[in-house]
Parts: structure tokens; sequence; C-alpha cells
């Protein structure tokens, strides 16, 4: 089972930080996009700091060893799928904080969760705006590599706008500091930005140092149902051309359907579409805004509007909504996908879909981020029954085409990974795809970080 | 004059792109730097589309001519310094501009100035945020390679929070297409980003995406004056730990009393530093806001505090603050400093420049975007007198060593240009000088684009 080269990266480290027992090994192949391709990698690494990443590195580029770097192993498109005879860096012992509050600024190590760092911020009375549905596992790490959304970037922008530095190992070794806790500040290239949703291809983010604001204002909620999916995409327009949302989520049938079966909380399972939309501006503006959404909605239509500015009645909406992805999984496995377009096109990308649903005869739940274009369709499929795999690899694939034929992207916040690569060119085109490579090869030019994700 | 290189360039453009008298090429050797080792191009090329910026590009390339990319010439760092035997490619006939009021979008060439990207968006009832003190005679391609800030930065961010895509030419001529009209796209590497803030170096911009929002609304004004630049400087921590003001700008006596000279508005000529402060929340937020302002200026002893929710009136302050740096002008040849310090750090930053100015026996005005750590010290010289031209150029590096020292920038928005080049591996280190190197030759491995500039 060991070999020489894992016995010499073994030496090189405090014990425990090289895992090769099988079992564990095993349990790392994997991230939650289970892709069926990954491969058995020889150990698993989990130091906890920068300079023990770097003994990683120039032990992987001195034996040409892939390394694949890995968060909390939440990520949904197989960015952190191991390779065979390679290894994989685990941040998850990486787990340090270090709140400033004079300054607004968290220097925070990459293993530590999104839930953490927002509440370690909060005792400071301070946020973390970002809020990707799988926060309370999802790793700050594994947010930056994959430039991460959530429900609340509609107003308040996602990963990226919250990262001011980072401290990066690159391939090689080296330990680079980019960026640190100024506002503002255009010494050199936008590098930091670079390394943001680079999906560990480029180094290895060992530290982050993250922009706070002040906490956030408490909201108003509304909430509004229809029988036609159209109108609801489309109130979406109408309402972001005016106001500035702080939330602004959509939810089908079938995802309505399943949350009211597990949190039994009245939706109404006869609606098409149910919105969930929230204002936190101050003083009186967050209710005007609820007013006027709720306005909006029933102009468009909605067969029932419900506003509360009650924290806790709208929070229950937002779990309902945060809860869509674990209810419909009780229906069978998921393919997630995340496909985006322009605002205009949201309504034709749904029905699209829909469309799409029928001709393969399968059971696609949408929700969306409606406020930023961004669709998370969920493909239900029964992996033992073998045409239906088939069919819903099928139809992952004609949702990313429809996405790109009306101008979208084939991900909005999930990244890449290994298992939209063989769709990126199509969206991007070969230029762009020639200048991805050559950053990388210029940053990784023994191709051993992440090799066969996103580039 | 003409060689046969020119000649074949101006052979493949249309009559007038390429420019070669020599009156005109010398309007084009310097930017608003004035950087007195600007070289003598051997032409101006003026393209009016990007299959033009190709052919330039391409022709460069071939020809191994250095190509010193300029937007409308108000940099302030030599940016846009001409280099001997080159060519200066301006963007100024590219003007082009389609806002997509449904998508919240606008399509821009990077001719058009920032103040008319302004207006033509909110002709849609849009509105375009960075605003750069110079944002009626700067052009949004120039913003877009500097990454420019300005006064609402401390709430809405800079240039790069609102660039969703780019078209960019690369040295070898190659037309690139990088995002697009998605507000969320993580398809592949973070390239826009990467081109923002890039001064030339990597590309040239010749269609921008731009990201809009709603109108701003109305602002409520806080002015207050203080007898001591400490604590107006401490004011700040204070107010932004809080709440989210729109704008929070320091002016010293220097600029105080020469924005007096000209506008005899009534400042307080006594006084040693003033806030200039905003808040555009809605509906009584906005109120409020000021009110807690003021209330935390006079805890700092403020002398005066004055506000109003008029916005004529809140505006003419705001004219004040953006007129110093033309008002301290009058007084002397400046050299224009751009540092910023962790908003902590902002009163030692102030404080320190004070004493270098009287080491160095020279007067230096200090505004600053306060609630964004950023400053501007404006270095008044006599360029006639030698004695006094050395010691502003010491103290101009002086400046930039004691904002680093304290854990600064030696740029928080204008760019390093030529002027700051010096200095630029001092703040980032050897290890990010390298890979800003490795990403340059990456992506212009000739070395053709606004050589001497950045990097």
């Amino acid at each position: 089972m060991s070999n020489p080269q894992i016995t010499a990266l073994i030496a090189e480290l405090p014990d425990g930080v090289v895992v090769t027992d099988p079992d564990i090994v095993a349990s790392y192949r994997q991230d939650r996009a289970a892709d069926p391709d990954a491969g058995t990698p020889m150990a698993v690494v989990r130091p906890s700091n920068t300079e023990q990443v770097q003994t990683v590195l120039r032990w992987a580029t001195a034996h040409r060893i892939p390394v694949v770097p890995r968060g909390a192993g939440t990520g949904l498109s197989g960015g952190a799928t191991a390779v065979d005879g390679g290894i994989v860096l685990s941040t998850e012992k990486m787990r340090d904080i270090t709140v400033d509050p004079v300054t607004r600024t968290a220097v925070v190590q990459p293993g530590l969760l999104n839930a953490e760092v927002k509440a370690a911020v909060a005792a400071h009375g301070l946020w973390y705006p970002p809020d990707p549905s799988s926060f309370e596992i999802c790793s700050i790490g594994g947010n930056i590599a994959t430039n991460a959304g959530g429900l609340c970037c509609v107003k308040y922008g996602v990963t990226t706008d919250y990262v001011l530095g980072l401290q990066v190992v690159l391939a090689d070794g080296t330990a680079v500091r980019l960026g640190g806790p100024r506002l503002k500040d255009v010494a050199g290239l936008s590098l930091t930005k670079l390394f943001v949703g680079s999906e560990g291809t480029l180094g290895v983010i060992t530290e982050v140092t993250l922009r706070l604001l002040p906490a956030q204002p408490a909201s108003s909620t509304v909430v509004a149902t229809f029988s036609s999916v159209r109108a609801a995409c489309d109130s979406v327009v109408t309402i972001t051309g005016r106001i500035r949302p702080a939330m602004l989520e959509f939810m089908d049938a079938v995802s309505i359907n399943a949350v009211e079966d597990k949190l039994r909380m009245g939706l109404d399972r006869s609606a098409a579409a149910m919105m969930v939309a929230a204002s936190d501006e101050r003083g009186g503006a967050g209710a005007a805004d609820a007013e006027y959404m709720a306005e909006v909605f029933a102009e468009y239509g909605a067969t029932e509007v419900f506003s509360t500015s009650d924290p806790a009645e709208g929070e229950a909406f937002v779990v309902a909504r945060r809860y869509a992805i674990p209810a419909v999984e009780a229906k069978g496995a998921l393919l997630l996908e995340d496909v985006g377009v322009p605002l205009p096109a949201l309504a034709d990308l749904v029905a699209g879909i829909e469309a799409l649903a029928a001709h393969r005869d399968l059971v696609i739940s949408v929700i969306a981020h409606a406020g930023d274009g961004n669709t998370h369709p969920l493909i239900v499929f029964d992996p033992t029954d073998a045409d239906m795999t088939r069919r819903a690899e099928l139809v992952f694939g004609e949702i990313m085409d429809l996405a790109v034929g009306l101008g979208g992207t084939i991900t909005g916040e999930h990244g890449v990974g290994r298992l939209k690569k063989p769709w990126l060119a199509g969206q991007i085109g070969p230029e762009a795809m020639e200048l991805n490579r050559r950053v990388k090869r210029a940053l990784d030019p023994d191709g051993i970080l992440n090799p066969g994700a996103l580039i």
C-alpha cells in the first residue's frame, strides 16, 4: 500500500497529518457531486498551517503528484473529486479566526465553516453577507474557491466582493500574500480576485482577509404564490428595476410540495410557483418595499400574497426556501444544476427546463435566486434505473445548452469542477478558453493542482 | 519622420486613424501625472472599433512596437506616459453606449466619459455608482484600467464591482469576450476581474458590460469642522462600525482654505479639518443616520456641525470637496498622492504626513475618502525651484513608505503607473511581484503592452 513517495511526505510532517487508512481515504474520494468517475488517492493530507501546505506542495511538485484541494466537501460540481494516485489536501484542520471590529475585517483560515464565520463576526456586531444555502456545512475556503453566492447576493454581492486579501500557496510551494485589510488597494494586478473562483487550480488558499459590514437590519418579507411560472419570473424584472430587495427567491410546484411534505407549514400545494422576497431597508423603507413588492406580485396575477415585518415569521419562509434541496432530495438522487441567464430570459429558461423534463420524462424541480437570474434545476432520478440515469445525464447537458443559448452561464455560483467542464468551451469560446489555459500554465506549469477540474 | 513600419499601419487603417503630426503627437506624450521622463511616440492611433484595435496590435506584435493604451489622459500615476518609438493607442473615438433597462446593464465603449455613462443610464432611471472626483473628464475605459474609486465607494464599492463583462484585445491581436450581462457567473477563471486594474499591461479594453443600480435615493448630508485632525479621523471608525454612510470625506485646513478662496461659501477658515458625510438610506433612515453622524462628530469634539436633508444644500458641500484638488492646484504644481491604510491607522497616516511636510518644509494638503482609509496628500511645489522640486519628489516616496509602514497601500485608486512603480515591490513583496510578472508574461510574452508601467 505505502509507496516511497508518500513515506517521504509522512516523514516531513507531524504525526497524523498524512492519512493513508483506506477507509478514511475512501471517504474523501468524492464531494457532494458524487462523481462516479472519482479516483482513489494515495493519501489524504490534513495540514494545520501554511508551512505544512508548503511542505505538501513542494513534495508534490518534486514528485509530480496531483493535488486535489478540498474544503468541507460540499461542492456540487466535482471540484474536489479525487484523482487516482494523487492526494486530497483537506483544509478542514485550519480553523482559526481573528475578528478586528475596528477595521471591520476578519482573518480566517480556510477550513472554518461559513456559519462559523458569520457567528464569530456577529459576536462583534458585524456581518459577513455571503450566504450559500449550504452555509451551515460549507467552508469559507471552498466558498472562495468557487466564488460562492447565496440568497442575499441580489443586494449584497457574492464572495469575491468580500475578499480583501489572501494567502495562497502556489504549486511549487511558494507562499504569497495578496491584498490585505485595506478597503481600497490597486497596487499590482488584481490577483486576489483571480484566485477567487479558481477552484483550486492555481494555488491553495491558506488564509483569507474578509471585509465585514455592520449587522444586517431586520427584514420585511413577502411571500406570493402564482398559478403561472412565467408571471412569477417576470415580476422579478419589474421589482429589481425599481428597488434593491435583499432576497428574491423562486420555488416551483415540485419544491413547494416537497417542502410542505417535510415541514407542514401550510404552503399552497396547488401553486405553480412561489416567490419569497425580502427588504432589509431601514426606517420605514423596508415595509414600503415589501408593500411595493406585494403590489407588483398582485399585478402579475399572484393568487395569494402575504407580507410580514415579523423577523421570525419571515425567517420561516427563508427556511422553507433553504430546505428545498434536501426536501426534493427525499424523492430520489439529484443532479443539481446551477445555470443562470440575464434577468429577462428567466421565464424562458424555466419554461425551457419544463419542456426538457417532459421530453425526457423526468421530474425536474426548479428553485432560483431569481433576482440574479440564477436557477438550480434539481434533476430527480433513480440511480438503480440505468435508463433514467442516462436520461438525467442527458438533460443535465441539455439544460446547460439551453442556458447558453439564452445568453446565460453553465454555472452561476457552484463552479465548473469536473461535471461541467465539457460545456465550458461552448459558453466562453475558444479565445477565452485559451486565455484560461495561459493563466493556468503560468501559475501551475506542471499541472499538479486539481488536474481535470475547471480547465 | 515617417518610417516604413508606421507607413504599413497607416495603409491598413482608414484615413485619420493614425496621426503622426508632431504637434498632435506631442499632446499625447503625458497624462495628468506630467511625467518628465515621457518619451515621444512615433504616432497616435485612434481606432473607432475593436477590429481596428486588433489591426493595431497585430501590427505592433509583428514589429515589436510598444503600445501605450490611453483613455482620456486624466491618469495621475503616469499609466499613459508615452514611450520613445512606441505608439499611443487612444480609445477616445470609441464612444458608443447601449443601455438595457430591463437587464439593468449598459454595454459601453471605453472612450465614453464616466459622466456621460452616468447621464445615459440616468435617462432610464438607473445609476452607475463609481464616481471618481474627475468623473466629468475621465473615461470609463480608464476607470476600468485603474479600477477607479470615488466618493460613494465607501458604501457602493469600486469600479470592479460593476464590471460584468469585457471585450479585450490581447497583445497578439486576439479579441476575447469575458463575462457578460449575467449577474452571477463563475464559468472559468475570474479573468474579467484580472483585467480590471491591469493598467493597459495585459490587453486593450474595447467594450464593457456594466452592472447598474436603480437611481440613488436623495441624501442627507452632515458637515462638521474640527480643531483636531486626529479627532476627525478617529470619528470615522466609530461611524463605519455602526452604519453605512454613502460618503465620508475628509478635508484639511489647507484644502478648506483653498476651496474657500475660490468658492466663498463661508467655510470655517480656522478649522483644522472638515468632514463631509452623507447617508442615502431611504425612509426616515437617512435623516436618522445623519443625526447619528452629527452626534458622533460632536462626541469627537467637532466645533461646528451642520446637517441638511436638502439635496441642493448638501451637494454644495460635495462640490466643495470635489473642488479641493483644483483649488489647491492654484497654489502651485502638485504631486498627487493616493496612499491608503486600514481605517484605524488613518489618523497616524495624516499626522505622519504633517510631520513629513514640516521636515521637508513643504505644503502638503490632505484630502481623503476617509471611510475607505484612502487619502490624497497634495504636495505643492514650484517646478522652477529645483531644490523644492527635489524635496517634493523625496516626500512623495516618503509618504508611500509611511503608508506601507502602517500596513497600507501605495495606491488606493489611481494605479501604480510609472510614478509609483519603484515602490510596488516594497509593498507587495518579492513573491507577489514574481506572480505579477508570471501573469504578465503569460498574456503579453513580448512585453509590448504599456512597457514600464505597473510591472
